[in-house]
């Protein structure tokens, strides 16, 4: 008999030799039906493996991560099962799950695959499936592997086999296919009820462009049909919802092939919006004691040398300027921090004036290769909504929390309800890879879990995933698609102080090093604007958007009083314009319903006489008759709901 | 007897071989004693000049710009005269009148000179000149010319007259000192009755690092002891006036030498005077219908080809920026043109939607040697408040006017009252250098002198002054000492359109070619702000000051009564201060006067008791007690009668 912990703590007893399923069968048929894959000993292993010892299981159904993770890889056998039975020439490489499905990385030699055989690969794919074959797993030896693959001259798999050892090769075998595999499968092959080829693209054999050009075929799977119709609308809506479609039909960026890849250019609506994020936040900065600086694009060599940029990033990065007469280089700053260190060392600083924070929204630019360019979320230059806090290390605690406060406004006042934060701390093996003092990083720890604490975050912590100069707290938000992005950021610094040899006057008169809080609530501006996008479909919240109101006259004869309207509400800080065309009130709701302008004004006599308007609201239809008065406050109020006073 | 037409159109009759003097002499004798130099037929001449033929003749005294420049080159002689006189053995060189005085450059061998050496000098040219030498010109032969410098082993002379030809070659006498000089000097050395020597530095022969570096002498005379008094009075006030020292006072920017040089860091107070700056000229462009638009600050290589930049300043100016992984090149951005031009051709307009007015504070960088720098005036980096209008040849009177109402408005609400304006049109010879047709120069310079007139400008017009691609309109702002300053600008381009193949849907259905206006009424946000420290010495117009009003409790006991005030100032957008340090408040109001805050509100036990606040407004003294409601109403009345509504 062999103990078996089960992850709510309890120890049950099983006779050696038990596997997963059965053990989920001691619990319950049901869960027994929906168990896919499992870990031991924090070892992912079959359902159908042998289990010899004492230890802990945890079972995985499709609901899981690593049930899904499971489910995708059995799946890419199946793949790769159904081209070689179309194709028997190709070479097969590799084959993993991935965040959404698998692929399978293929030398098609001179075969091959376009979208329109898609659905013969999926069809072959699901009656292979429902031959419900067992995914079995067996060890051979190196030379009996390498003989296989050298016998279909698939010299892909020959090298992975020769980076391998014996009794670590193991292949998977299913119906009549067998594949290389480290394992991880689901029972068996019945299970996949849904299947869809989505995608096929070029891929260079190890990611490395001087090898082979294969071709990858991405695809995703499910245990029921249902799941994979959903899937197909959810990114269906997410296509709709693309920034980058978005910032086109909406007029907000775009790109030109002359000014170069990944370096959008604001058109005025997008200049406009951004515009008025940046004063939303310079608001709530001004009240949080921020001072806001300007500083230049572009900074000596020397100084990110100073500041370990250049050793860091120098030659992955866009190259140093150098000027035609004098022997001098300069690089485009690809952080605002060096720049605002040299300000704090503009004067000296007494403890009592500190904390500093100087604020600025500064444009950096990174270089990216062009393959990994995306829209605004990955770009070649971006404008950070930038902040540097330099203060004692006793004020950590305090300034962290009050952070956090900034960071939580703005989420909520652009309704991002779901965010999770990180908190990475250093590993907990020793390390001198770590920069400050034990002391000072024991404080800015407990600073950030107290603080993360105190402002009720959903947190996770990561040991090991600190920066060698400081640990930090980032922010996840979800979007109305449920999926996550990294948006805001808050860390510690006690690196640059060093190195720029930042100090004040301590109470015993006394020079001390500063610590430097490095924050951004957005992000960056670019990539702040992409996720509010995707997250809102294009529908901003009402102080945001770029306008507010429009006036619609029943016809020509009211244009007059729509102008006079229009000119109340300007006055009243309202974004409004007068859809002024000849065309019918029906045709010119659904146009403003389309472009997602939220209240509709419609003028005709009776408005016109009684001074009054009549209100429809996008989405939600006529909310009836009001005063313009009325109308003013009902919007105001909308705003001031969302834009609570920070 | 010969005809002298006189600047009044009058025409007397006098002998063959009068001289200028004469002329003066029998209009007045007043005229005759003030007449220092004169033009005949539109040449230089001395004003002991024989004329022998008709012509027209222009007297100058001291007052006019002609009558300084013979004054000072004059004294230019009689420097080099003490100069020799003490070091027989100097090399002189060339020593013309500049704006503000004269300079002569000596190659001095193995003499020096320092400023304890001045007075010593003036002294000695004082002697010279109150010997009431004359000065006369005399014609030499080239040979003759060349004998007397070599014999001086003067290589310079020798140089200079090698490059003459017989006929050319004149030579100066005066007292017994000579020197090669083309002429235009005042009748005789005692009209100099005040000499300043101000400063002695290094230049190279004619300009270039490879020659023989000089010593420049530089030095400023006048026929009145008074008037180097005042001019000296003057220079002293500019010294207190320069913005490199205020900015520094007020704490407005900084330089940081690992930044780089002529790389501005904008502090606090600085970037808060930027943004209010900003703010007040977008609020005006958005009302005459500009929209923002955002852009990055390097573009490829390609753009600056395709616009022109790069042939013309690529080579002199930043080198291109290279990539680590691809073939391709940036340049940081000399202008924000190029990129507008791009946003322009994001989309296809029809002539209705015309004029599109893109706006942006666009950060551009121009490479400086370091010799050049200087303060803000002449930098590296800089923001320009610049726009492109982009218009229907049509539009462009309509839109001219439109600028320039803008300008006055910024130049207005800035006090600067004194402003002229020049209108640079093509030459009057026929050119092929000028892009774009005859009939559109003469719509855009008909528009822009009409609407120069219309509007009322003090303006010259200079033919050939305008550049290759349209005319322009440059204003030129006097400061409060008078000095001069270029700054806004407004410029018709017809280059660009073509280069970047813009257009719009005419009328007629056809593709045409749309006009291009760039302006800046600023010119940049580091020069304007340069001028404006300059001209108001720091004290800003009361909307633009930083701090507009200090309060000043007379003991801590009325602390949290200050802090009232502050918060109800604070709430009325008016920008406030407590000045809570444990000092007598004579001292409190010592500093707030030199801090240049506009108002101080002086709080005690009377105050707190009322409600009310002692006004004291900086550099008038006591205004009274006042509830706080009044005062702030007081501030607002000021700060509405300078920014006047545009």
């Amino acid at each position: 008999m062999i103990q078996i912990t089960l992850p709510d703590g309890s120890i049950k007893e099983f006779p050696k030799g038990i596997n997963a399923i059965d053990v989920a069968k001691s619990i319950s048929e049901g869960l027994a039906r929906n168990v896919i894959s499992a870990k031991f000993n924090e070892k992912t292993i079959e359902t159908t493996t042998s289990l010899n010892e004492n230890g802990s299981l945890t079972l995985y159904t499709f609901n899981e991560p690593e049930g899904k993770k499971a489910f995708w890889h059995s799946t890419a056998h199946v793949l790769a099962q159904a081209i070689t039975s179309f194709y028997p020439n190709v070479k097969l490489t590799i084959g993993p799950a991935i965040d959404n499905g698998f692929y399978y990385d293929i030398d098609l030699g001179d075969d091959t695959i376009s979208e329109k055989d898609f659905i013969d690969i999926e069809n072959k794919m699901l009656e292979f499936a429902r031959g419900k074959h067992e995914f079995k797993m067996r060890e051979v030896s190196k030379q009996d592997a390498l003989d296989l693959y050298k016998s279909q001259n698939n010299q892909y798999k020959v090298e992975l086999i020769e980076n391998l050892n014996d009794g670590e090769i193991t292949f998977c075998d299913h119906s009549d296919f067998t594949d290389l595999c480290r394992g991880g499968h689901i029972p068996n092959t019945s299970l996949i009820k849904a299947v869809k080829i989505t995608s096929a693209a070029g891929a260079y054999w190890r990611g490395d462009e001087k090898n082979n050009q294969l071709t990858r075929i991405y695809g995703i799977s499910f245990p029921k049909q249902k799941m994979l119709t959903e899937y197909l609308e959810l990114l269906e809506e997410a296509k709709k919802r693309d920034h980058r479609k978005l910032g086109k039909e909406l007029e907000l960026f775009a790109f030109s092939a002359k000014v170069g890849q990944g370096l959008p250019l604001w058109l005025p609506k997008g200049a406009a919006l951004r515009e008025r994020l940046e004063n939303f936040l310079k608001k709530a900065q001004k009240k949080a004691g921020y001072e806001m600086v300007v500083t230049p694009h572009i900074g000596q060599k020397e100084l990110y040398v100073t500041s370990g940029h250049y050793a860091k990033y120098g030659e992955d990065s866009f190259q140093p300027i150098k000027t035609p007469k004098e022997d001098e280089e300069f690089l485009l700053k690809p952080m605002n921090c060096p720049h605002h260190c040299e300000i704090y060392n503009n004067k000296p600083y007494s403890y009592k004036e500190l904390p500093k924070r100087f604020a600025e929204f500064g444009t950096v630019y990174r270089y990216e290769q062009s393959g990994e360019l995306h829209g605004l979320t990955r770009v070649r230059g971006f404008t950070q909504d930038d902040a540097h806090i330099f203060c004692t290390p006793d004020q950590l605690d305090t300034e962290f929390k009050a952070v956090i406060d900034l960071v939580l406004y703005v989420f909520k006042s652009l309704s991002f309800e779901n965010f999770t934060a990180q908190v990475s701390l250093r590993s907990k093996e020793k390390s001198d890879k770590y920069i400050g003092s034990d002391e000072n990083w024991e404080k800015a720890e407990n600073a950030i879990i107290n603080a993360a604490k105190e402002k009720g975050l959903d947190y996770i912590v990561e040991y090991g995933e600190a920066a060698f100069y400081g640990p930090k707290l980032d922010f996840m938000v979800k979007d109305a698609l449920g999926r996550s992005w990294q948006l805001g950021t808050i860390q510690v610094d006690y690196n640059l102080p060093e190195r720029f040899d930042l100090n004040y006057k301590g109470a015993d008169n006394q020079l001390h090093r500063p610590v430097m809080i490095h924050r951004a609530p957005f992000g960056s501006m670019e990539r702040f604007i992409a996720v509010l996008l995707e997250h809102t479909g294009g529908k901003f919240p009402l102080w945001l958007t770029p306008e507010q109101v429009i006036i619609l006259p029943i016809s020509e004869k009211f244009q007059i009083y729509a102008e006079k309207v229009l000119h109340l509400l300007e006055n009243s800080e309202i974004r409004a314009l007068v859809d002024d065309r000849n065309e019918k009130t029906g045709r010119k709701i659904r146009d403003a319903e389309m472009n997602k302008i939220p209240f509709m004004l419609i003028v005709g006599e009776q408005e016109e006489n009684e001074g009054l308007v009549s209100v429809r609201k996008q989405g939600e239809g006529d909310l009836g008759t009001f005063t313009i008065d009325e109308f003013i406050s009902i919007i105001n109020n909308e705003i001031n709901s969302t834009l609570e006073k920070f």
